[in-house]
């Protein structure tokens, strides 16, 4: 139902994340992916469920193996979602200037 | 230790970026913020700790009120993130020339 939910969900745990900057890099292999980790394979195929139920990776029958790639486009509603609170990042200035206002009673002055 | 973790877990819940949706027009009360919602108000409590953990709200007193604030600060975090995979969403259009040149061992034409 909430495709941005179960992208941020996704993408909210470490180990997830890296399983995304190696596929990046290309597609692998269920036992390449394993392999970095020192957790139970059991949590590795969790983590690929969560990824792939965002749609974040796909699985592709490549002869006898299966290869596992990323896929980016699930992102960009994470990037729309973002883009909407962009102008708070760039507020720093504008708070000192609010606080320096209320602080002094002058403004600041602009150029 | 990993705020990046913290960030994306705040956000990965749908009533706490109605929060932040909220919170973005203005500071407000806890008994504002938990109005909209049908649940506990434990759970509101619950949802803004997570958020302030994340460094996504703070709270100040004003006389005697305390008013909770939005601090959009640390999705930058995600933002850059993010921007690491930016060229994955924009690859479609050569996903498709690969495809095409592997199958007809043509390439596509490009004006």
């Amino acid at each position: 139902m909430d495709q941005l939910t179960d992208v941020l969900t996704a993408i909210s745990h470490p180990s997830r994340r890296a399983i995304i900057g190696q596929l990046a890099a290309g597609p692998a292999r269920f036992t390449d992916i394993a392999k970095p980790f020192d957790t139970a394979l059991n949590a590795v195929t969790k983590h690929l469920k969560l990824l792939e139920r965002a749609g974040l990776i796909e699985r592709k029958k490549q002869g006898r193996e299966v290869l596992i790639s990323f896929r980016g486009e699930p992102l960009r509603q994470v990037a729309g979602w973002l883009h909407e609170y962009e102008r708070f990042w760039n507020e720093r200035l504008d708070q000192f200037e609010q606080y320096f206002t209320e602080k002094t009673g002058r403004k600041v002055r602009k150029r």
